[in-house]
């Protein structure tokens, strides 16, 4: 990794005007490692511009600069890419307007540690190992020796605690907990990034999440259901993007095999979310049917259709057999 | 706090059976305390006793020697006595059957982070500025070059991991992190602690919790207020010790001044918690009025009573005055 952080760093130098691609629908992680990234680059004098296709939420508006993002540029203005987070190609949706993106000859650096990343870049610093981009880009800061200040360790935080949940994922390590110490010491808000990122929600958030979790049940073949159909959204004043983070919660019952929310929205999709709790289930093959895929403990489908309730009852005899009634 | 740890260390090199305290109801910072102090005690060739009057709850069951939990002792037996966390002499509840406790003339070593503490040791290590009593043994064990092995360890981080609230509360200090980091290089099994302690419900548990979270609402001032009547734990099949941790939900909502979740039980009691994100508001001040007590951003109240609902209707005038209707 060391040649790879002087490569990129022989590149970053040699160029004026940079541009900083995060991920579509941008997380904690690829924002906060795109602005920590903008702000030394503002430091050793280059020019930066943030920009990503989608707006980033109103949530991360406590971090620096995240008012600067653009959704359109002009890929002639620069001499350097650089794309974090971002675990292919595609994943920043501006190959669609930006047809010439990977075939400009402007040097292109890929910082990413998902597995799926398909090396685009003429450096790429692709780690499946780290926790999150933003770990990268502190490993990259502490390699060349750049000072950390207030703004960046906010940043980096953000990313680190965003994608290890919260600490709470299994991909929270000893260095993590190095990251966030240093960072912490370095005067990152901490208490800024709980309150924004894990402790936010709206009452009617609250009243869906409710819903979710008062709908559970588990089947005899424990696997923990709950459902959410299109009607619920407007009884709740809610809406789906509203659902995001609650099948955590329905994956917190052991003994489980794996945790499934199916929804349906306004458009005649279905989507499920999936998660589990044991190490040895792989769900991203059970999503396969449905055309879905991901993680092997946290995978999903979304797919044209409605639901539909359908009750089968069967009897588990004396000696635990299932008896199937079908009528 | 130089002296005392050399106090405490001389007094326990010198005793030879040691009884070590947790407090009732115990929780993981108790709990991981008093067992890490066991074994290294023990690895210097002390007899150790743990006890506490109510049984540890199941999901600390994958701390080591938990079984070893006793509820009753021969006070005689012991030439030294240790509370861990204790926020009173009274926490222990075993004052009551043990009247001698504090009067038999063995020293007692008091090791605690609550401001309520009332000093009842022969030597007492209260630091009311840290973020918990497991903090300040693993600061003792620096102290004395105690070497933390893996089952140490992972006591140590329950603790630590379980007051701070999962790195989320405002205690969680840049100490915090340091401890976790080195807990976590020291073998402490990290994703047990998170499994057992932070992500364990039941399905029933579940659906209370949804029905709290759905019953949710904000009042014109901007309270937020969740209410479970007792006929209602009958409908999810579940108690009200289920509802430990939901309050915390309940307060996510920005733009509120605190959450309330008021809630019944069969025996003619009602229950306030109160959470707050804000920094200027004292709840300890608002429950005095129920005779409840707390901290200022978590306080809570508990009296002999029952809910009855109440709906009253004002108007907002144009000039947003409130004109309440009596009717």
């Amino acid at each position: 990794m060391t040649k790879l952080f002087e490569e990129a760093n022989n590149g970053l130098m040699k160029a004026s005007n940079v541009l900083v691609l995060s991920h579509r629908k941008p997380d904690g992680d690829t924002l906060g490692a795109a602005i920590a990234f903008k702000i030394w680059l503002g430091k050793v004098g280059k020019n930066v511009t943030l920009a990503c296709i989608d707006k980033p939420s109103k949530v991360f508006s406590f971090l620096p600069f995240i008012g600067e993002y653009v959704d359109k540029f002009e890929l002639k203005d620069f001499d350097y890419i650089v794309f974090v987070d971002c675990g292919a190609s595609y994943m920043t949706n501006f190959q669609v307007e930006y047809s010439d993106l990977f075939s400009s000859g402007i040097p292109i650096l890929n910082v990413d540690h998902h597995a799926s990343n398909d090396n685009f870049g003429t450096v790429n610093i692709v780690d499946v190992l780290a926790s999150s981009a933003t770990t990268i880009i502190y490993r990259f800061f502490k390699f060349l020796g750049v000072e950390i200040d207030e703004n960046m360790a906010t940043c980096l935080l953000s990313g680190v605690y965003g994608d290890t949940g919260s600490f709470m994922h299994s991909n929270t390590s000893k260095e993590v907990f190095e990251i966030a110490s240093d960072l912490i010491s370095r005067g990152a808000d901490f208490k800024i990034i709980v309150k924004s990122l894990f402790r936010s929600n709206t009452v009617n958030g609250l009243k869906l999440w409710g819903r979710v979790l008062e709908k559970a049940f588990k089947t005899p073949d424990d696997v923990l259901v709950s459902v959410i159909k299109e009607d619920e959204y407007a009884s709740c004043d809610a809406s789906p993007d509203q659902l995001s983070g609650v099948i955590d919660y329905l994956n917190m019952v052991p003994g489980t095999r794996f945790a499934v929310l199916l929804n349906e929205d306004r458009r005649g999709n279905v989507k499920g979310s999936f998660r589990t709790r044991l190490d040895d289930l792989d769900l991203s093959k059970v999503v396969a049917d449905f055309g879905g895929g991901g993680h092997p403990k946290a995978s999903g489908f979304s797919m044209k259709g409605k639901l539909v309730e359908d009750v089968r009852y069967f009897i588990m005899d004396e000696d635990s057999n299932k008896k199937t009634l079908d009528f």
